[in-house]
């Protein structure tokens, strides 16, 4: 156990980080600094003062983020259309690096040495605080209560805030969950209980963000979006901040059945684990940005971009926001985004994101060349022929050469 | 124009292919060996012999090519969770090389020295036809009417029937769409029309195998399916040939509203274009493989699979299923599919396709490692501290010598 | 023939591109302007200009683009430490972006609707200044002679001369040569006459800008080269401009028998040629810029810099130059050099580059780490076993699941 | 620590691994079982017997391992021109994938419940060990001395020696040199001393297998090498095995001043590190395999290949040889190689090596398409036409729309 003189925590106001702050005061007796986020989670953060205060902290933050971390994280990762293994929008992911950095900025201002977080040893998310911790702070020192304390069951845990005076019940409401769950604007996420099962269902009652696509109205609801360089500016015609976006759209999304999914990934410390999450606002930018670069990317950039994503979407996922190659890629994916400029028109219904259209003043679908009709000459359809001859070359002298693919055994 | 002496055609029965036959003849002055296959478009083949006959071919093939086209070519590109540009199934590329295949094949056995095909010269599908043939068939010659004559508007081509004595009622039906299409068992396209304005939604009426969202059942329809290799084996317990499984996810599908896309895309002559989907039985497999994988797949095998992923489509949708890079990128696919076997159960609702539950005897999902409850020691949460102080230790230094993150311009 | 009003002609003032300037005049009977540029390639340029007047030219640019060639492309393509298929520098590609934006601009400048090169058919050359030329004018009209007439052989070329008086005698001393060759101030290169037999090697008496090594002084020489940002700016402490950087690795270089090649590349035409090549001091640059990110650059950055040089490569060498794949890798290439700077030290001898030395301000090489002594606490080596056993976690749960290695058939 | 019954080490004979034999039976009260391969190494592997009953070790295995060797693991390597960071041909990373093989037979024979091993807890080659064994054999337990002991100084060291009457005399041969080594039949490497500081350049007496390139004969040497699916098969028209050809290349290499390199690389474990490295054979090997593939393998095999190959040689690497990600690769590497026989011949002169002929009976290179002569109709040059304007089409659209380069501020 090393020697911490002040630490900052990210805070939650829970009943899981108020344990952390008196342990750390009894058993690292150091000063405890807590830092408390609206990410957007949907509950408030001005309570946790209170509470903070009751457990003697003096320096206490608490701080609306919302507009940064949608601006300056959210977006980026959706100029790439981010998913990891196919499925995951990210949602816990990019709201780590974020969270990291303020946690060290305020250790810089409070002069603390250490920084300290309630994520337990099996997930992403410790990873995540501290790969951005160590990357900002290279010397700072980081407390990971989950994997150095006792208080592994809930009874022990029970029993520590009773001999410590901690009051338990300001957390009852979010405790009547048997789930593990994370939240902020892009997604509520849902892990454990019943899900560690892998082929059973989830239950409908689990979910907290979105109708289920069966109580979902009947009736489509349509919507336009304006992008910008790449990021959404407006919908139906009218300007919002980056937050409010987002939240605009949770909730059209969240009312139309839209972003749930239920998968199993591969954690970055090497094991499976089941995950739920809902993701309205998210799932339907997704689409919504990919529609507005059809007509706006150069078919090679737009590849380009697709086969970097996986990648892109792992080193988010492990952690590794502040590195050099996370900002390397987004260079990359930043210099394809100029045009990326239009409107696209959805049709929202009970769970379904139909684009049913697009338009831009830096379109370059073009009709007459695309056209099935007389093009008068804007694609001249001879160059196909020498087009294909030499795309063809090589593989014609390797069949002349004796290589043919019809006597090989060609799975 | 080349000296022609025998040419197979691809020839669908339809009145365009019909008029190539006569043109062929009268204007290469050799002879026509017509070639019509099954692939599930729904559509009777068998009366394309009368037609052929009429038209004075001796030689004329007609297969069911069905089984082969899923086991063969759709299986295989499912294993890859091939999708180009982030939306397209590949339904049409993907039955390219098989007629590129076929027609080569024929021309051996009948002695021809050419091929020819109704594809014009804007589309991908010359290329598929023409890269297929030239690697199978290095010195074939191609005909490829659509790049040469000047029957180029629907008038010119009927003056040709009605001169040339082509009956024109027998395509009557298909002609009734205004809609450019192709259908094979894995799907239906849709192009030209009033397609060609990207900002105007496609008409309910278009679409053929697939009813909408709002038309599909109210209630959901659960089904499982059974994985073996990486294949689909069974469906709700009942073992099938790939191409009834298709067959069969089509029709569930279908009728419940899954499996429609309306795109913008890129293809590789070098424009975008607009098409429209339905694939309602590929729609399920592709979720229901990657359901299947993310609990018998080791992390980075996926990861790679990943991110190779979209290579492999692009191979496919430019026509180079016939090619070194092909059966390289499907040996590293397919050496990852030992263990993708086992049960996926899938809840379908109204456009909706909802992973339930997946199982699997080399399941790689290990709860004991991966619960929130006590774990037994199957997972030493001291280990993560280690992992991620390595993990650190390149960003520390670099932190360390003075690049920090936190004083520079990072977007 | 397409209907051309003035073209703007890349002009070597030798006896090929001689004739070209005669064929445009009366095949397209159109004004012909032309375009010599000196890029290192070691002949005078002035001379041109009374040729080209000659040939009755009033519009004539010659400029030297030494700098801006070195500076632009050659610097750029550099800080990627760019090998085409494990070899080649890419010499000649990098020339011809340059070229076909000054054609470009010339025609810009003239009026002239259309652009002359006098590349063949066959090679890449064609390719890379078209694709520019359409990219930077897209209604621009190409005239490529070579793909056009009849002068196919030397016989009926010189006939051409005689018969439209063009003097052969100015182009005598570079005919000397049996060999196609290109130069410039990155290399030259040698295709053609017994080069066609890859089982031949090449004449002694064939190089040009370097002794053979054998040749080569028997002593070594060592240079220190220092870098700014990924770019050499002085060589042995002398600050030099980027062209002058070249040339004086060029000479030192040449003199130690430094930079010879002779490979069988891909060209894409889909044809596989024989080349030789001189580039002495980019061979040197290469190894150099290397060194000196082997201790300013973050690990990842360097891989992921290493994973897309191919394609980057690649994208050069098939003339895409003028792209937006070629923007984005250079965004991303670009965003990594911020700290490639310091000192290489080098020792040259007989063909031979040994890196001996390197040094920085913002070198990441950090011996208190690395040390096989006492670190002082620096790396804590028990650290270690918790990487491991995480990183070994997938497969140890995959090995317990009973997927062995061992019973595999694992080639 | 755990409890350990009895345990297999990988055991040089050495100083160093025998005291840990010594240290394990004391600390861990457990079994030892010996291990020691002769992977061409250069040292006698007989007398570790001697040394390991005097220990008092009952179960001893010495083996020969080096055909094994360069079969299974350096030749697949070679077949995918590996290398590490643009310079490191991985000459010891390729060798422990085997080592720990092996160990973990010998335990499943013996019944050892753990393996042990003499590296470092900073370098790479405990993860490349570790990961192995528990790839393997999930279970075992790994005792890794370095990063457990408090023997970490030369006189500690000592001192246990004396204490536990360990005779030192019989590593004095090796010990005279101050660097840390490795060696086997691809390499010997050299860390530690005076190579920390990456300025200094290293000493002449430090190299052991090749003399330098001024001390290497004055005349050339030819070697025709015969390649067979990708494997060197034969020198000068002998055939030999694997081993042998390896052990050949090495000698012919190194008395021509072949193969040294010195660098700094990027550690798995987060560190920069200087090391020099002594690979005559690989080096000529890399050589030929590329030389050899270069008239056999298809442009975009190789492409593909030469895209994956730093991925794979990273994998090998950071030690991950036995898993899913490098079967797979091997997967796809191994199925180009298929016509990847023939014969190169190359000029070896004071530390070059030049390729200069290369010919195979599945040659690629078709001279008559290829040449600048009369091609007989070959190749029609009027397909280059089409074949530029359709992959010009994508920019020259964008263009079209006022995306010009022209105007952009574009590096």
């Amino acid at each position: 156990m090393s020697d911490v003189k002040k630490v900052v925590l990210a805070y939650s106001g829970g009943l899981d980080t108020s344990v952390i702050v008196k342990w750390l005061q009894e058993e690292y007796q150091c000063e405890v600094v807590t830092f408390t986020a609206d990410l957007g989670q949907g509950e408030e953060v001005e309570p946790a003062r209170a509470k903070a205060q009751a457990l003697g902290v003096n320096e206490i933050y608490i701080e609306d983020l919302r507009e940064e971390f949608v601006r300056d994280f959210v977006f980026p990762m959706f100029r790439a259309n981010t998913i990891y293994e196919g499925e995951y929008l990210l949602g816990t992911s990019i709201a780590r690096p974020l969270i990291a950095k303020r946690l060290i900025e305020i250790a810089n201002e409070t002069g603390a040495d250490a920084i300290a977080h309630g994520a337990t040893g099996k997930g992403n998310d410790q990873v995540r605080f501290e790969l951005g911790a160590y990357a900002l702070k290279p010397g700072v020192k980081v407390v990971a209560p989950w994997r150095e304390w006792d208080l592994t069951s809930r009874e022990t845990l029970m029993q520590y805030c009773e001999d410590h005076d901690i009051p338990v019940d300001f957390s009852t409401k979010k405790k009547k969950s048997p789930y593990s769950m994370d939240a902020n604007l892009l997604h509520i996420s849902f892990e454990g209980d019943q899900l560690e099962d892998p082929w059973v269902e989830s239950e409908e009652d689990m979910w907290r963000w979105s109708v289920s696509p069966e109580q979902a109205p009947d009736t489509p609801t349509y919507i336009e979006i304006d992008y910008d360089q790449g990021n959404p500016v407006a919908i139906n015609g009218e300007q919002m901040s980056p937050a409010t976006i987002l939240e605009t759209l949770n909730k059209i999304g969240g009312e139309n059945g839209i972003g749930r999914i239920d998968i199993v990934e591969n954690r970055f410390v090497g094991m499976k684990a089941r995950g739920c999450y809902e993701t309205p606002g998210g799932t339907i930018m997704l689409r919504a940005h990919r529609a507005m670069e059809s007509i706006t990317l150069d078919r090679e950039a737009m590849h380009l971009k697709d086969e970097l994503m996986p990648r892109y979407a792992k080193v988010i996922y492990n952690g590794f926001w502040w590195s050099e190659e996370r900002r390397m890629l987004q260079a990359l994916i930043d210099a394809s985004q100029e045009f990326v400029s239009g409107t696209v028109r959805l049709k929202l219904y009970k769970g379904n994101i139909e684009v049913v259209g697009r338009k831009s003043p830096y379109s370059l679908f073009d009709s007459a060349v695309a056209t099935f009709e007389d093009d008068a000459g804007a694609y001249d359809q001879k160059d196909a022929a020498g087009f294909i001859k030499l795309n063809a070359l090589r593989m014609r002298i390797a069949a002349q050469k004796g290589r043919t693919f019809l006597d090989r055994d060609d799975k």
